[in-house]
């Protein structure tokens, strides 16, 4: 077994799995906490921090970081999300001290300077900018607003420009120092590296870390479902549809993904074939499994010009339907499965998926979950849970957004609501 | 040395890297045709084409195509380019027979279905039609335009609606017959793949494809340069700049990957420094390299909100002059090196980054480039080359494309036209 997993005296954990023949290393640190998170007061705070990590310490300037990575040839990068907040980089063999000195140094030793704030609001204002210029951004904004309203899980991660302006550095390092404890943090890494040696990185590193009595600040998600619609025209009218779904959790959670897979997921699927290649109704369209630790949703996202629309929506009508009525063909629950279970497979051949799933175990479940226990899951999903969870689906409350056809997107909103509830 | 080529009786080519710690296998076949080789009247029809290969064969409908792929967990997709159109998959180790047995048949046995050509024009309007809601699209259309007007390497890969919907299975057929032979084409696979296996697969399946006479079709590329304007509003405005740089057989061309890295290219470069980090005056911004095989574009691009776009462009404007009138320092052209050098190093350790190197070094070189090779061109290029490369790049002729910001478009190109020209 090449993965080994240490934890520090302070709860700090550190997973790796050594890759013998690669010459390079994918390493970062993963901390449970992201936009759901939040207080509503805070809406934005996690993503304004993530970037003010990268703007300066009290030993670096944000031109010494980018320097001292890229000196090396490696490269630095951050991300938000609902639950998780990660600093990761890609770096040759042998520089994980450099990557890690300087994780270990934005996280802990942040000069959240006032200029550097200053314009850090005004990058992220663009940040934001560029979404409303994107229909796929405002649908899935707007669908997850319908699916969790008036709660942070539903809340776009980037915050408002109104919530983005009013954060101090004040804000910032409460919001660090409730939610950056070392019980929350994994570092994690894959590729052309020793277990060991980065052990007494990350002690010497991140030893002195402490957690503050911490707050949870996590409010169970509540599903609600319900219709947005944005008449902002655009060229292609986009159509996103919601249901409850398990949390990845959540055993049901392989269910949604094998029917996800035969639905809409590759070109085999219902979807593709029904919708695309049959009747070639659109360019886009696909489904998809999003999970949280409490709750899920199952999508639909279809894009396609406004005159297609409507014929568009009667056939996932129509599929949808289908899905809950009968089970599917042993042929399509195989090539489902075939597709997760390559899946894995493929992404364990990439260091930096690696080192993101190892710690997303961690963060999840306390332990490293084996290929084999998860192809299991995969394997165990029959055709009749498939039909059920299908069933149950469209039973569970509508979410729709329609985005792109200025005053037909609310006709076409009301026609994908309405076809499901019949 | 793991990469090993053979030359099928016709002229075809195959290549191989075995990569034994991996158990799936990247594979495709790449073609030295797109979008350049088409005629006026054929605009887009590379893409079409490519579109058309997965819709039904003699002897295997579209739906076949895609199950019998993802019935191994394979995925199986394309592409088409200025100068390459490539069909590829990935797969578990065993199962490049399949993968290689349906590229052939659908590249030599296309049936070209009247609905299915109908259908599929369908799809591909709706591509077009995604491609004008996106500023980054627009703007990048509209350069390409202003620097080679009126030729097919400056016009879109996908075609315009007009041309799509003109084309025939007669005119598939013959494009096909005129630019798919065998002393055009690479077969390439890196992973779990066993060369002497592989060779046989390929004369099995394509031992019996003959060269028609074929008249190449490719007419030399002329740098023009222009201003190119779209008044189409967005939120923010995107600024496309590019002068006329060199072709990817140049040995110049490693000059530019170097400056663009230092210009354009990471956290640490000036553009990222000055524009973004100390002014906060955009979310994204960076230089690129566009290389054809007689032709290549120095680009940057950068999107911003309108009030913030007059300052943006001045900056830019004084890094340009800068960057010609003194060489980088040691510490620049050092960090520029080794972030292009590990980037060979990691694109190595992908099986289908390598398989698509090594298609498409021969289709260029006629010879797989080794990495010690790449690597001391990289290495060879000094600080004067830079400034001396960046002084005659702001002589050669701009190329502006300015989307979104409505009437005000007009003058911030002209803004950005006038500041290289004093």
């Amino acid at each position: 077994m090449s993965i080994k997993v240490s934890t520090l005296g302070n709860g700090l954990r550190v997973v790796t799995d050594n890759m013998p023949h690669l010459e390079t290393v994918s390493l970062g640190l993963w901390v449970g906490t992201g936009a759901r998170h939040e207080s509503d007061r805070e809406h934005g705070i996690s993503h304004l921090l993530e970037h003010m990590a990268f703007k300066g310490t009290r030993q670096r300037t944000a031109q010494q970081i980018a320097e001292e990575i890229e000196e090396v040839g490696g490269e630095l990068n951050a991300a938000t999300s609902m639950e998780t907040t990660a600093y990761y980089a890609r770096i040759l063999k042998g520089d994980e001290g450099v990557a890690l000195g300087i994780i270990a140094d934005i996280l802990q030793n942040s000069a959240f300077g006032r200029p550097e704030l200053e314009g850090e609001r005004q990058v992220i204002l663009q940040e934001i900018a560029a979404t409303r210029d994107s229909p796929d951004d405002i649908g899935y904004d707007l669908l997850h607003d319908a699916a969790f309203p008036e709660q942070s899980v539903g809340r776009p991660i980037l915050g408002t420009p109104e919530s983005v302006s009013s954060f101090t550095a004040g804000d910032l390092k409460r919001f660090l120092g409730r939610r950056y404890g070392p019980g929350n943090m994994v570092i994690s890494a894959a590729g052309a590296v020793r277990h060991e040696k980065l052990v007494r990185h990350a002690e010497a590193l991140f030893g002195g870390l402490t957690d503050e009595k911490r707050t949870t600040g996590e409010r169970p998600a509540k599903y609600v479902g319900g219709v947005r619609v944005s008449e902002k025209p655009f060229e292609q009218s986009h159509l996103l549809i919601g249901f409850p779904g398990p949390s990845y959790r959540d055993e049901a959670f392989f269910t949604a993904q094998v029917f996800s897979g035969l639905f809409g997921g590759g070109m085999s699927s219902r979807l593709f074939q029904e919708v695309r290649e049959k009747r070639g109704l659109c360019y886009a369209i696909y489904s998809t499994t999003w999970g949280l630790r409490d709750a899920g949703m199952f999508g639909i996202h279809a894009a396609t010009g406004a005159g297609l629309m409507s014929q568009l929506i009667d056939v996932i009508g129509v599929e949808l339907k289908r899905a809950g009525d009968a089970p599917p063909t042993a042929a399509e629950l195989q090539r489902s499965k075939a597709q997760l279970k390559a899946g894995l497979l493929m992404s364990l051949e990439s260091s930096s998926a690696r080192a993101e799933q190892l710690a997303r175990h961690l963060l999840t479940h306390n332990r490293v979950l084996s290929n084999e226990d998860l192809m299991a899951k995969v394997d165990a999903v029959s055709a009749e849970d498939v039909r059920d969870f299908a069933a149950e689906l469209i039973e569970g409350g509508l979410s729709v957004s329609v985005v792109g056809s200025g005053r037909r997107s609310r006709k076409f909103a009301e026609r994908a609501a309405e076809l499901v509830r019949n």
